[in-house]
């Protein structure tokens, strides 16, 4: 069976491999304290053209959206995101067991507006005895969604322009950060991040990397001094450190990121395509890695016989939205099979 | 100025200002353990038929809602309850404090349905990976809701039985308790409350007392026996803890907690009458003691001249919701001159 | 029996029982924002001669700490106390259920020092990769404390001193303030406590109110804005707010709390002088309103057929400290009949 | 510089590189639902022969405690623990962030006794109101300690009868497990954690892997059935969880866990020897990979200049505590050096 249906299906990319085995008996320091995560701040730092930020590793996603987000919130403020956002929908109520309300607005494919945050904030200010609702606190959001699309720069900056009035952080999940600026329909670099939002992370985990999630605070507006101290304390201090700043350090040379994360999203793009073609219709237009086709039952058949994707949401009585995902690790080979097997549905 | 707009304008019934002066150098030991906390108990498992009931007097609701969720719920569950509930909105988020999340489904009038319930329930288990989810733990509803209305004897049978048959508890909000059983559209009595749920409390604060929540869990299908660490824990337990029992016996004695729900209830009919005579329509069908006429900007601001109400939501252009309130302490005179300013209007 | 286990046996002092009745049926808006708050705030800052404080009432002692100390720290940080603290033994954890460590300290007769507390910060600051370790964010002080001792004014000094070049807060519990003060003993007064701290609250639980704690903030080097936020979060806003403005308005008018505890503390001294003839020990030398004599189990027995107190900690095999509590409310009659029990002994 | 100062200096064990790289580009699913997961659990099944046991893989050790803990725990109960424990100190407040209560014990040497955790339960449970304290609900061991000390079988079975005549669960920190059952002076064997507690952890990051914890619990005594909810609620659910099974799976075939553990006591007492023979003292007895040697400051500065060593605690005036640990990756030749330096210290 060939494998679409996430986007961590593989391993990582051969040269972390290699770098991990020729390292393997080095003695360094623990806790990220180490020459690697020291050279691998400063390839992200280089990258975002943005000398202030401070970088810190973890190891997955959900940690990386908990300990960001508990480490800028004061206990009575919330933290409003999309309704599919990863952290209201997908994480076991990680962000509310740290004792915060997510504030979840309706979302437009996986988008939400400037206009919506500006109206929660002034709803919950302009509320006689504002102490009786949660206070927004920051506002979260995904690039790409969850569902594959992006923000425009233009609605980036609004939605920032609205956080800095309100004197709120923003903060970006990046977890598939690589299948977002390499799509044709992108309109940002990564050094424009710093511009835009207050924190964000750059994923390891989905774009060519064993695990790892690179935290990244663009500014000292806010607390982060202490931020090792809420990454100890919810668990996410790995011992040896040095495995994740090799991981990034190696993904931030020779433009390694970019180029895989390119891959990606080029073999999603002749997937759409091929579904297109068909005159197969998607859920959602998405210009990454994630697609979105809805097939019918008997089309899922089909392709259920060589290709593992992922079930999404039933749309009417005889037809689904499935997700094909492509990652850094996709063969052109398998999406070659794929595209044959979707030209003869 | 004449006060409509909560309540919880005035202090205590009289009958039981009167106990509290009598008692008052009398000594007893603390923290609930006194007799009057025992005869209230008893009085009010008296009322309900439910010998085999445990009660615990708390100081309010925030508190009462919280520490009934947080010693019901497991870390990784949740509490399903309608978007309007009070635990979702207008308790600065007590609930995720504690850890939870709270899960809103969208209300109808207030309501949530047993099929919403079922629905939520299959979601969270169908879920492929379900434990990325957060799992329904419980479920919360007001009686009456935050908006007046009620549920039918059916509806919470209906809401009752799903809830046993995914073997999760249901918790009844009963913050206005008696001015819900009062109700001219009630078809259901204190004594069938133990038939309808595992948990509800009994709200004093709002209904003749100072202050106090009477939480009665209706059986020992969950672990109830600690209970009381949980309120201390949660700083809910009062040193002179006889005050609350002292209100409750009172309460409890006389059938007083009823007749002076049935005065509250009598009066807001006498005030949804007299706007409705008057061919205004109101944002819900209330048969409680709280009204919701739709008013214009002009009506408001002739109506704020001699009393006190409070704006709830706007409707358009020129037109607002407001709330009127009454209570055990409403005046008959006052809705008298109310009623004669709706005439006038 | 006659009650001395205890400092909350009866109900109110009667001025303030005599001024809820006459104000039984006034309407006024809820929360804390009607005028009896605003009175008894501004009678607060006079007594304490600070201006800047900002005073905020609470129901009970458990909800005050917790409300202060989980106000104050970050969610890395712990908060320095004696190991016999109320928050580290009496309160059922609920400061670690804010998700915050108590760092106990062991007492020297119910006190600890500013040199342990120096240290105490050193410790966690000199430690290679601190972030290992949970950050001093506070320090937490009884005065009295739990077994009835105080603070010199010097002590109090030389522990601020500490906070402040450490920049962490100071925070006095003062449940049984006013039995504190009107010590013999005792070198400061209620206006020096703005310059000893930086918040503390007035118990009224325990000095003649039926229940309320008056927490004040001395200045603002502190976030204490939002402070409404937590209270409410935390299940302490009390819908009728009233009924703790007034109680502290009386109990600040006439010079009440200060003479009623005064008679509490007169009336110890009697016990303690009358134990003290019999060449009885006690546990530790308080000169406040608790007395803990190291009685032998035949003296027990003897007293225990007149009086109720309680029984502290085994000493030896014969030998058990017990405590006798006198409040605002002990009648001088029992004092003169337990003197006399002590006396034939 | 030859490093000693932790068991966590290098990567992992060659047998774990190569298949890793060999597994590399092999698709799987996610979140430890894979083939390798599965194989791992059984192979330590077997090798702890107890069927019943479920087995989860956890990235690191704090994420490992913290999970277990606030799995077992109801939220006003506590963990016991040596006041030296790794929960207790080193975890930067990881447990009382999910809201409980550490309840440290004296240590001797690094351990705790049966008797010292029964007379905790009693003090708590014989307290009147017990509901004012928090209730013990868990026991928490380290085998070794966090000072290389070793409990006697006896000893666990002890105070696992002690736990289970208070229905409450055993928990082992095994995190350096191997080394503790490698030690000539360890009188159990893996096979027999089964019969002593109800869940431990089998540590990997110190003992071979480049990371990775397995918990197992072994029985189902207690509620087990959704601990992957409160992994993935914790931030602990690996996206590639076959990177932990891998890695179980290569350490628990063909005896590997066990040699390379053997193989780090042996230069370990080498270390000690060595020590002992210039007499040199130790701050205590250990019989596992750490040894901790009370050096002068003369020493410590001679051997720093070859080796790196942590430094543990000041013991007078003149001499420290340090500490050498040695873990499967230590070359005989640095011990070679090692040996050498100390002889001619």
């Amino acid at each position: 069976m060939i494998q679409f249906q996430c986007d961590y299906n593989e391993g990582a990319h051969p040269a972390i491999m290699q770098r991990l085995i020729e390292s393997n008996m080095e003695q360094t320091v623990g806790y990220g304290e180490d020459h690697y995560c020291a050279e691998a701040r400063q390839a992200i730092i280089d990258a975002i053209k943005c000398p202030e930020a401070s970088v810190h590793f973890l190891v997955g996603g959900t940690q990386a959206n908990t300990t960001v987000i508990a480490s800028l919130l004061r206990p009575y403020q919330g933290v409003i995101c999309a309704d599919t956002g990863h952290i209201n929908v997908h994480e076991t109520g990680a962000i509310e067991h740290t004792g915060h309300k997510v504030l979840a607005l309706p979302n437009r494919y996986g988008l939400i507006s400037a206009q919506q945050i500006e109206q929660t904030i002034l709803d919950h200010i302009n509320e006689d005895g504002p102490e009786h609702m949660v206070q927004p606190g920051m506002v979260y959001l995904s690039f790409p969604t969850e569902i594959g699309t992006i923000y425009t720069k233009q609605q980036l900056a609004d939605i920032y322009a609205t956080c800095q009035r309100h004197h709120i952080p923003l903060f970006i999940d990046g977890a598939r950060l690589g299948y977002g600026l390499a799509s044709p329909a992108c309109d940002i670099t990564i050094a424009d991040l710093p511009h835009l939002c207050d924190v964000f992370y750059i994923g390891g985990t989905k774009v060519g990397a064993l695990f790892g999630e690179a935290v990244v605070f663009t500014n000292s507006h806010y607390d982060v001094r202490n931020f090792r101290y809420h990454i100890k304390q919810q668990g996410g201090m790995l011992a040896k450190g040095r495995l994740l700043g090799l991981q990034f350090l190696t993904l931030f040379s020779n433009n390694l990121y970019f180029e895989i994360s390119q891959h990606a999203v080029a073999q999603a793009m002749r997937i759409r395509e091929a579904f297109a073609k068909r005159g197969i219709e998607f859920l959602v237009d998405s210009p990454t890695n994630q697609q979105f086709p809805i097939l019918t039952d008997k089309q899922i058949e089909v392709l259920s016989r060589q290709f593992l994707f992922s079930i999404w949401t039933r749309i009417d009585t005889h037809r689904t939205a499935v997700r094909f995902c492509t990652s850094w690790g996709t063969c052109v080979e398998a999406v070659d099979q794929l595209v044959a097997a979707i030209e003869n549905l």
